[in-house]
């Protein structure tokens, strides 16, 4: 075989690839899948498509269904595929600031199994790392005892250098250059492929892919914990700036007399609309912050503090629009419970400080994911080399994994 | 012929057309080039590549120069192409709050022609229109007899809709949706092609393209007037929004006790930082303000009232560095000569505000185009559809523009 012919050989398999994870994708997003579907969808010929299944069922990643309707309501029924549920699987951290969840995803985004702990106030890594790890053991504990674990994500509340993972700063934890994938891993005692990602960019991750801004090009995901954050997908690409860091509305000035922030800076929108600030609007004493989703979730009318809060979430938003100019601002976090109980002091605030054409492109609504499009969005984000490369994925993969953590 | 073989035929005239497009921009973007590093830069073979240049020069686009060395360091001399200088051009309007500023510019980026005129407070549309068409009359009036006009590109101070360009809201005129557009032709009467655009999203343009800011990929144009807007380029891709608003950074919450703003808020970083905050700090009187670009342009110390008005624009910067995490943020109109004057101030405003990471990641600079930033990123605006199809672009120009404008 000469260079070009083994060349040609490997552009092959590179295509080969592409395309099983390309469909692979097409399931994963979709549930379920008839290979009429998939021809339409992927534009190759019945033959091709038969064989990348087939592959992919020999990999273990996909298996058929009994024949099912095309949706299309065309032409015959054609035998269906669907993600294979005792098949690979990640494992999704979503670490907040008061409490961590950590959840085994399958591929096709179902949750198998989750469990949660709280996190001390100013936590050292290496001891979040091992209440994380912890946590993992369990949700692994619980899977098919030879369904390879691809990898984690993990989702950060702060900034996450994207060449490496990096936390750079995570100023509610108040971690500074913290490898925290590194972390996991030794306290794991694991070698699998980590991970991170900043929260709210996350949480617009799932939110675009299976929530509630599924072919929405422009859209805004607000995470509201102890700190405000904003994942933003624009003309259908992620915001991420030169190095990752991009979204952090939580700083912006809301009044700069007002209350110090973690950044060191004064006044920044999160030190007014943060959980701190609705826990005090609340009466809540400061160790209920963590309780606060149920406290929301059980409220039916807002006490006019918090209605206060909600037109300062408005305010806030507008410049969110005025700056991003979305057509859809999903409101995560305790944002979802807050938007509940104050729909109209929300838009309020909103058309208090948005430009008019702005403020008339864009609708305000609730994570279609619920609580978890953060946890769902590290799930994604950990399965990205699955639909890259699925033969690869599944090479570093671990067969093993309840037997490797028991012990 | 059949249907089948019909549309391969169109679809190779496409690509033909296309390619005629891609090298025009080529030598468009570089002022010359050797065939041999067109071959290089388009991946064509050379036969491709003189069949290209011989229609591009057929259709009095560019000319043959004298063979020039290849500046790659290699080969034996190339015969080289640049653009035709009494070949077409467009009319580019940078229409400002104050004052209007009208050029001819050839392809290459050359402005052979400029006029200008001030725009009066509170301005009717129409009589603007009849204002910018005076001067493309003057500039036109100066161009090659029998050269093609290939469009208009306008700059505006305000939002505007990127579906059919018209003018929805710019504060500082007071104009709420004009079709501004229109009304520059019919006081022209002329029917050429016009293209509409907000004035900082076309000076990152052309800064990107020809400025400080070739091959940066996430960077922010800073435009700073009466108004302030930033148009920004995230990942190589322009930042529009769902409907071509986004990048109002200019009223971002400053001071909620601030000054009233034309937006119909308060305390936006605009009536902080805008072209007359700095008159009152200068002890300028109003009327004065359009002279301001001088007034600066001639200090050579600031004093304190405009040293604390550096430091609101650093701080206000800050916010704009954490939620785009450029690599550059280019400092245009009156923030030009204020950061040359105050550099440390606006520096030490950003690190008030800006997260440590997204700070380390960002250098502050002065337009590379000087004052023309906008002028010039609305001439490329308007020449984006000769790079596209020079053919059908060629198609809609007027060859008898002098002549037509004069009668
Ligand atoms: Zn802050
Ligand atoms: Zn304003």
């Amino acid at each position: 075989m000469t260079a070009a012919t083994r060349g040609a050989g490997t552009n092959q398999e590179g295509v080969r690839r592409h395309n099983l994870g390309t469909l692979l994708r097409h399931v994963h997003d979709t549930g379920e899948l008839s290979r009429a579907e998939l021809t339409g969808r992927m534009g190759l010929n019945r033959s091709t498509i038969a064989a990348l299944v087939s592959e992919l069922d020999t990999l273990g990643l996909i298996e058929h269904s009994s024949p099912a309707t095309s949706r299309r309501g065309a032409g015959r029924p054609s035998a269906g595929v669907r993600i294979r549920e005792d098949g690979p699987y990640v494992v999704a951290v979503d670490l907040g600031v008061d409490n961590a969840v950590v959840a085994r995803v399958g591929l096709g985004g179902k949750i198998w199994h989750r469990a949660a702990a709280p996190i001390p106030e100013d936590p050292e890594a290496w001891m979040v790392g091992a209440t994380i790890a912890t946590l993992v053991r369990q949700v692994v504990a619980l899977s098919p005892a030879d369904a390879p674990l691809l990898g984690i994500g993990l989702a950060v509340p702060g900034l996450v250098r994207r060449s490496d993972g990096l936390i750079r700063h995570a100023p509610n934890l108040n971690w500074h250059d913290v490898s925290f994938g590194s972390i996991v891993l030794a306290a794991l005692a694991l070698d699998v492929p980590i991970a991170l990602g900043n929260d709210a960019d996350l949480g617009a991750l799932a939110e675009h892919r299976r929530g509630a801004a599924v072919a929405v090009d422009d859209l805004v995901y607000l995470s509201g914990n102890v700190g405000v954050g904003a994942g933003v997908i624009t003309s259908g690409h992620r915001l991420e700036g030169v190095a990752g860091y991009a979204g952090e509305v939580g700083h912006l000035y809301h009044d700069p007399r007002g209350l110090p922030c973690h950044c060191g800076s004064r006044g920044c929108w999160e030190t007014v609309v943060g959980a701190p600030a609705i826990a005090e609007a609340l009466r809540c004493s400061p160790d209920q912050v963590p309780r606060l989703g149920e406290i929301l979730d059980e409220m039916t009318t807002a006490p006019r503090e918090l209605r206060s809060i909600a037109t300062d979430l408005g305010r806030g938003l507008g410049a969110v629009v005025n700056i991003f100019n979305p057509s859809l601002v999903i409101l995560g976090g305790y944002f979802l419970p807050l938007f509940r109980l104050c729909r109209a002091e929300v838009t309020a605030g909103l058309g208090d400080r948005a430009l008019m054409p702005a403020r008339d492109s864009v609708r305000l609504t609730l994570p279609g994911l619920g609580n978890d499009s953060v946890l769902l969005g590290a799930a994604e984000m950990a399965m990205e080399p699955v639909f890259t490369d699925p033969v690869a994925s599944l090479g570093s993969a671990i067969t093993d994994a309840p037997a490797r953590l028991a012990g």
